[in-house]
């Protein structure tokens, strides 16, 4: 038996096919963001301890596309960009945790399984799914990030479609949203091997600890719809008012949090 | 906020978008197995504390292709069955702890969402590959589970072949190899959130519940080749000796497993 | 230049690349059937010249899935299943030419490249589509093909769910369905390069060139479902009446067929 | 029975399902060329008649991956982006027919089945594949279109790694290489039914109808490899020499061509 390397499945002595290299984790994309309300009830039905509702808005709700090229500290995977790239869906709602607001991921799906075991790390709940996102180019019949840009954008999951948007942008906005603007509080579970209760129960608060963006562009809302299927809850959280559209290109890197509550009781 | 249901990544308030129901899990599948010597120091690289090489045949590998469909105790993935059905190629070698031989999976590659949660769940290093096994059916050019049914396997992941077997069914058999019949040794880890070892780190063992099997089958190895990947290692365990290949139809239940030590230091 | 080998595309001096190697290919596998009456006028819509409705039944429409291995003369896609198996769904009507009457696939959905390459040889009217059956195994929690077998089977295409069934087998059945028990009549069309019409409009007839078969099974069909999609016309051919269900275990060689009309005008 | 719409399979009353809209087709993409020289005698094994070698240079190859949204006259795919995106890889060399110079596509993997069908129309001879670029981005890891971008490509089918490519941008350059300049001229081949030979064999000759093209950057080529599989030829052109790496963004319209020989004998 020896020191087994690898910053998570599978170690082994050299740690060389593990499925994730050690963070930083580098990432480069586009995000195609709508924000709506849906009834703040909702919402609480669905923050666990000890989180609560957030105090402004609660029932604000971001679903974010996000199209991806992500790798380790040696950026090798860039090269053979099958296991660099990426897309995913995710809805982001806001909550409060000892009087701070935090953004929280509630519904996430990605297409790789790096992207799925980052996922289990940093306490996202992924499942898998197919993604697709109109992507900006210079040539007709493409859109560019520009007024007049129309995206669409679609998530389906076990061949079922779940969510689809259209978008046009309008013009340069100063924020990206609100949604998914503060550090994010997830809970990293991992439930007991006998069935009784959870393992590890832990609250951890990650953010970017780099961030570079382009412009966001402020976009109308075309076209939005949540679709109803037996494997998911996204479609409960019903639009009541759609509150608009975003586009914007960043690179990020992610370089780990902090435990909020090592030990959730 | 409320009480959170779900086993696993999502938790809700009705804990229906879950991606794995409770356990028991209950599967039905065929198994296509290889088993081969390996310089057993190979082994010894690849079995963290406190493992030790198992005392007998201490190089002995199992490649095993599995096609299955499984599901949670309403069965209801079997009549939607892009979330029963899956395929896997793992790699299983023999250990020991506190005197007692145990399997254990150390490379392992599926095909769908589900099965990569289970594998967290259970201890497994899962990556995801593109699976293929030939199947036996009553009509030819397909093979039976009978003397003369020939059938390949094969492997890929990240886009490039890992491994491919052809066997030839010879006769009935006692056992459906060796390597995999011992209860599963396998480590939980999750790694902290700031980057420090690991938040949680944990040797559990876990066996079938349940076990229904169809009549073993030895077979010729006709062909059986590993590739080099980047991503890989694999391959690192060169055959020295093949012992043999088998075949079996089993069905079998998943019912958690028990801590054998809660805490690794 | 050479002459060129190859039975379809690539060709090339050796012919070792085509998609398609040259017929008999053989073919193993399962269908499950719903068959049911729609508006027999949906179907006149859908039968272009010089074909005409059926005399009997006209309205009859068959679903079918099917889950094949297939390969050609040397059987070596049999050893490497990612070239061998394959699964489709399509839509089967009946129609007459000539006093006779055929079978007639009007929509399918395959996933694989060598059987979307058939189809355009075979003038069956192939897209990309994602298939899914139960499949049928000794052990629970699968289903038997046997009185009880309760099997579910789905299509989607474009991340769109277009049909769901759920069948139980009741007991063996004289047949396997009526609608595609027929020889097959099919159009090859080629558009012309200029966009001018068809550079080739070819009425084609086509059968197996051998059939086994395994004891049909007639089922009660518990949910049938098609779905809207921007895409697909097939939800279009609404059921007014379901006239059963059936299970077949099949081997069938296909091998070519005749010219029926060989320039339709 | 009706008049049939739609362009190509399937065909119906209202042509809505058909998986190809009319000619013209617009396209947006980016392309990675990899230029080099194989012995000739090789692309002459490869060049059915009435082809000859071309008069210049013969035994040039261009190695092309793309990464294409594409849609018909409507534009609507590109707010449905799964109908809209696909990538391909593929191998164009040059030939000469009645004294004039042509580019022809020997070998060539697609992603989606509306861009095979398309290959049926327009005699590409192609298969599927799975094909992989790093993509250009405005924030790092990504690389830029600009001196210092650093690009991957990977091209694998029926789960074997086919070729792969590294190139690093030089600065600007004159032209996108040479091999893939000229109008193509391809084969359209449908096999008779009755295996007798082909009931169409027609030679004809496309071109973009509208171009638009950002800079072409010429690139040192860094790594090129090419690897063999049971069930391609692309490996089998060796080269003997790398000619130069290129990367360009476009947009483009084609639609239709003109028959060279409308009957080849």
């Amino acid at each position: 038996m020896t020191q087994q390397k690898g910053f998570f499945y599978p170690r082994s002595a050299t740690g060389s096919s593990s499925l994730l290299p050690s963070p930083p984790w580098y990432y480069a994309g586009d995000l195609l963001t709508v924000e709506y309300r849906t009834d703040p009830k909702l919402i609480a039905d669905i923050l666990p301890a000890p989180l609560t509702l957030a105090a402004e808005d609660p029932g604000a709700v971001a679903l974010i596309w996000a199209d991806w090229q992500s790798c380790g500290g040696s950026h090798e995977e860039m090269l053979d960009p099958v296991r660099a790239q990426y897309k995913e869906a995710f809805a982001v709602v806001r909550c409060s945790f000892e009087g701070r607001t935090y953004s929280r991921c509630i519904y996430i799906w990605v297409d790789k399984d790096f992207a799925m075991l980052r996922g289990i790390h940093q306490g996202y709940p992924k499942k898998f799914g197919s993604v697709h996102m109109t992507r900006p180019h210079p040539f007709a019949p493409a859109p560019q990030v520009a007024a007049g840009g129309k995206f669409g954008a679609t998530l389906a999951a076990a061949d079922r479609r779940l969510a689809e948007a259209v978008i046009t942008l309008k013009g340069p906005s100063e924020k990206n949203g609100f949604v998914n603007g503060h550090p994010m509080a997830h809970h990293r579970w991992l439930p007991a091997i006998d069935g009784k209760g959870d393992a590890h129960a832990e609250l951890i608060e990650s953010s970017g600890a780099k961030f570079e963006g382009g412009q966001p562009f402020a976009a109308s809302v075309d076209h939005f719809a949540l679709f109803d299927s037996p494997t998911e809850e996204l479609s409960h959280l019903k639009p009541k008012e759609i509150i608009g559209g975003y586009y914007r290109q960043i690179g990020v890197v992610w370089n780990g949090g902090k435990s909020l509550v090592p030990e959730i009781k």
